[in-house]
């Protein structure tokens, strides 16, 4: 085979075809057929012109930390990886934004942008891997999304190698430009079926203050909203995070951590305010004990306890790994959380008797991490198929109750029998007739998100 | 003419032609064949139905108070007034979202979000008349976009019927949702062209504290970004407004205000933080009079003295109007702004001799309002063939700084060919292609914003 790029920019050693065709899902066999390494726009663009003369499907390759396989070549694709496109171009102090290069490391850009006594908000656990690029074409969330929003909101400009091999430069960097449609929103999550993102510029902003931790206990998640709704008016608000009991159980077993409390409660929440908004916090939770809506309460004493109080949500994924959990990602109207989660109790204990469940997430953005766990009695293989009948009912759920399958980590591979389930599903026509525009040789990672046809 | 609703939905009367046929622009003769009042979704997807049966051209209408043609029925079209379409439909007070139709007008739904404890920050001069529908097709901004962003910032969800005369709903209402792509984004800003806004959910907050105000005299734009920066990193800011001293004499001239300071400067610079930061601002403005970035610098003492401050910059628009200026809004990258309106100046100097230009905006925002007037020896017409000349002039500059010629009003009718002369004209290709998906025969807004073909 020719490749577009010198041979010093591809690879089809075994170990790179291996590394490079696979994402935090594991669930799909690699099979690449080569790693392409562009270093310049150009070089995209070259290697898109011969995807188009080859008919040969791409898969755009960041730091593969996808949890629903957008980033898997599984049937012979090349990989377009942007590993060497990792340099930061261009600071803006005044206008308070930076443009870089797709493969630019989400943790690299956070301590630069400190060194510019700047502050890049959106952050989460795969920071130290997770590229720019992949960020933006998946619109990542992570736990500050409640203060700070997901990378949608924060994308200022983005260069894009479309399917047809052209380069379209989004790239004015201005606070208000209504000249047309603002094309990059299409691009910010389309799970790379549009196009190669080779460079983005980022808003920043200014560090915040330092925050304050409160862990309170409480038994109905209806009581949650009545905090929420306290805090909200009075202070600046930084994370609102929920688990269960079965998750609290599982953090303090596998990290041999103490209980917060000694009181048994269904709900553990950790909530984080800026400094300044600590003895109104003090003052609001005495409130909330005396109206009854938590069982216990607990203010960090200093920055070490903070730290406590965040492994106990921190921890969780870590700790379930063992249980080789069936995870769904899903979002509900904020309000409706309680219901919805009744919901699915109701069908898990009637349906699926063997399976455990344990519930954590985001409960001030609606988004619960629904992590289904086997039975003793149960062979891995029976579990695997239960789970994706579990996760077509959860979807028949989230219908009733207009959610989404998929409220932070795509679609990708993981998620194409969900998709026809979901009544979002009238929708695919619209996102499938806008890739008929920007790739209508279908070569930007076939078969995922949308694209599929 | 049959047209698609009863008779006590439509009119062809000759006040009402005129009426709704025109926009605030006042400069394209109406000429609309009728004037449609739909009351419900279904009433709208029978009026698309009908112009696909008669190949009719639909204009759809809110306020009317947009500034670039956008919605100017002069060709004959159907006018597709939602003045009927007014109710708000659904209150979610836990998640702070408002479902309503698109011809709610935008000060009744801020005051009734007030009445629900909540808050709808998007605010600006047209509130009395202009609808929510407009706003969001037009991606509508305002003064406190330094604080709240513009539209496209607080929409959650639309209803839609695309000029295929299908009704596309994204009303899912969901913080997280990255189930394929976030089709809402296309509509925002669209002008129109690619369906009819028949319904909109809106984020809401709570109300902010009470502001406080500073103004401030200076002879160097560039000064001011060192204030910024200062204010930023510090305090909670609402407002960073900047006028001309032309523009200030003419205020003062019309209305029979003193002005602010005794010392004579080239800017003058309106500033809202939060009342909390009142101490700080105060400690701050020392420091600028210490690095003589300002000439002069005046704390408000109370409410009434807000509003004085304020009127130098709200009552410009109304004291330019007899003056009959040429508006150019247009946005670069904040940092440019001051280089820009020397590149602007220069070309007013050197080949425009007897226009007089003044100069206000939004100076955080990059947004900069160019208002040119005739000279005293300049027949009216000869002005208007000479400003139609300089806004390209300016679109020419604009390319160099990489800004765009409209930052807030949007293209519409107003700056057609500005659109070819403008550096962004490289994306129409894009937008027509989507176009093509949502609206094939083109029978939204033709002739309008990207949709001309």
């Amino acid at each position: 085979m020719n490749y577009p790029l010198p041979k010093s920019q591809w690879s089809v050693e075994a170990g790179d075809l291996e590394a490079y065709g696979r994402d935090w899902t594991r669930r799909f066999p690699p099979k690449a057929s080569v790693v392409l390494f562009p270093e310049s726009t150009t070089d995209v663009q070259a290697v898109v012109q011969w995807a188009q003369q080859n008919k040969q499907a791409l898969v755009p390759s960041g730091g593969r930390t996808g949890l629903a396989g957008g980033a898997v070549a599984s049937k012979g694709e090349a990989v377009v990886s942007f590993d060497r496109m990792n340099k930061i171009l261009e600071w803006n102090p005044i206008d308070r934004w930076v443009r870089l290069q797709a493969g630019v490391v989400t943790q690299e850009l956070q301590e630069a942008a400190v060194s510019h006594g700047l502050y890049f908000p959106v952050d989460f656990a795969s920071r130290g891997s997770s590229q720019i690029g992949g960020n933006v074409a998946t619109n990542a969330g992570g736990i500050h999304v409640i203060r700070y929003g997901m990378m949608r909101d924060w994308v200022l400009g983005l260069e894009v190698v479309t399917g047809t091999g052209e380069i379209l430069k989004l790239q004015d960097n201005l606070v208000k430009n209504n000249f047309g449609l603002d094309l990059k929103h299409l691009f910010i999550g389309s799970e790379g079926c549009l196009g190669l993102i080779t460079e983005v510029s980022l808003k920043l902003t200014h560090a915040p203050q330092d925050r304050h931790c409160i862990l309170v206990a409480l038994d109905d998640l209806r009581s949650a909203f009545s905090i929420l709704e306290s805090l909200r008016r009075t202070t600046t608000l930084h994370a609102f995070e929920f688990l269960d009991q079965a998750c609290l159980e599982q953090v303090c077993a596998q990290h041999g951590l103490e209980k917060p409390f000694a009181e048994v409660a269904r709900f553990l929440v950790v909530i984080d305010v800026d400094e300044k908004d600590l003895n109104r916090m003090i003052d609001l939770a005495e409130v909330w004990e005396a109206k009854k809506w938590i069982v216990s309460a607990a203010v960090a004493q200093n920055e070490k306890q903070i730290e406590e109080f965040w492994q106990y949500r921190e921890l969780i994924s870590e700790s379930l790994a063992s249980l080789k959990p069936y995870k769904n990602d899903v979002s509900v109207q904020v309000a409706r959380v309680p219901e919805f989660l009744e919901a699915v109790d109701q069908v898990l204990t009637s349906q699926y008797p063997g399976v455990r469940s344990l519930y954590f997430g985001h409960l001030a953005d609606g988004n619960v991490h629904i992590n289904c766990v086997r039975g003793s009695s149960q062979s891995e293989q029976a579990f695997a198929t239960q789970s994706s009948q579990l996760a077509l009912d959860i979807t028949e759920i989230l219908n009733r109750f207009g959610g989404s399958p998929s409220a932070e980590h795509g679609i990708g591979l993981l998620k194409q029998d969900l998709m026809n389930a979901s009544l979002q599903a009238d929708r695919m026509k619209w996102m499938r007739g806008i890739k008929s525009i920007f790739d209508p040789q279908g070569l930007l990672n076939p078969g995922k998100s949308f694209s599929a046809l």
